[in-house]
């Protein structure tokens, strides 16, 4: 039997956040967290709602996987998100020790690649899922913005 | 006349806030956020209590302080902070764009210095301030916990 759990069915479903976002003019960005294929938390950018530089995607499904698990270390959980992390979400993944991070478009301006960012030696990270569509939605959102 | 308002006064203040940290047993971090001389925000390390990598002090304050402000970028406020930050919170002062950062205790293994952070370019750094104090209030944490 084929498994239908595949990153792409995760990504999706960040995707779905992200486009949430776009629709209430944050800058398009989900994200969830899975452990054992069940979704723990999803969540989207909200930096203009709420005015705060911290809410992140990835920073309110971090705080929301520790709270269903109820501990704050997100042990064979895995993160989708649809935009490459920035330095302050990879640094709150380092201290998660979060498993596995797989975002979709990278961001050669401000993710963590570029800037450097270490993540914790147990995590492993798979990109360029939904990539394009990921990016395209960025693209869009800046557009309507511009105009 | 004097100018009582030196870097020393307010990190007394953060340094307070670590002290509760302490009592709660918390990792003694204290932070506030001062604007034209009047403290905006004041917070410490609640990472055990709420179950949560990124409730360090840091966070907290810059969330409470665009709370405040009504708007979320930190200009011409001042981060007070008795430990250098790490790789998430130096992240998040980054977007905020806080004009400066006051640190005591330099945090030699995930201080944002050796991990490689980026601050933003409109961000100055102040070391040193009570550093100390905040580096033996640390030790004497982990002392307690090793027993």
């Amino acid at each position: 039997m084929e498994n239908i759990f595949t990153d792409e069915y995760f990504m999706k479903k960040a995707f779905q956040e992200a486009e949430i976002a776009f629709d209430k003019g944050e800058i398009p960005v989900g994200a969830i967290i899975v452990i054992q294929n069940k979704v723990i938390a999803r969540s989207h950018n909200l930096t203009e709602l709420l005015n705060d530089v911290t809410a992140h995607a990835e920073m309110q499904s971090i705080t929301a996987a520790a709270n269903f698990l109820g501990g704050k270390y997100l042990k064979d959980c895995t993160l989708y998100v649809t935009l490459e992390p920035c330095q302050m979400c990879a640094g709150a993944l380092y201290w998660s020790q979060i498993s596995k991070i797989v975002f979709g478009a990278h961001d050669e301006q401000r993710g963590f690649t570029a800037m450097g960012t270490k993540l914790h030696p147990k995590t492993t990270v798979v990109s360029g899922i939904m990539a394009q569509e990921s990016a395209e939605l960025m693209l869009r959102f800046f557009a309507r913005r511009r105009k």
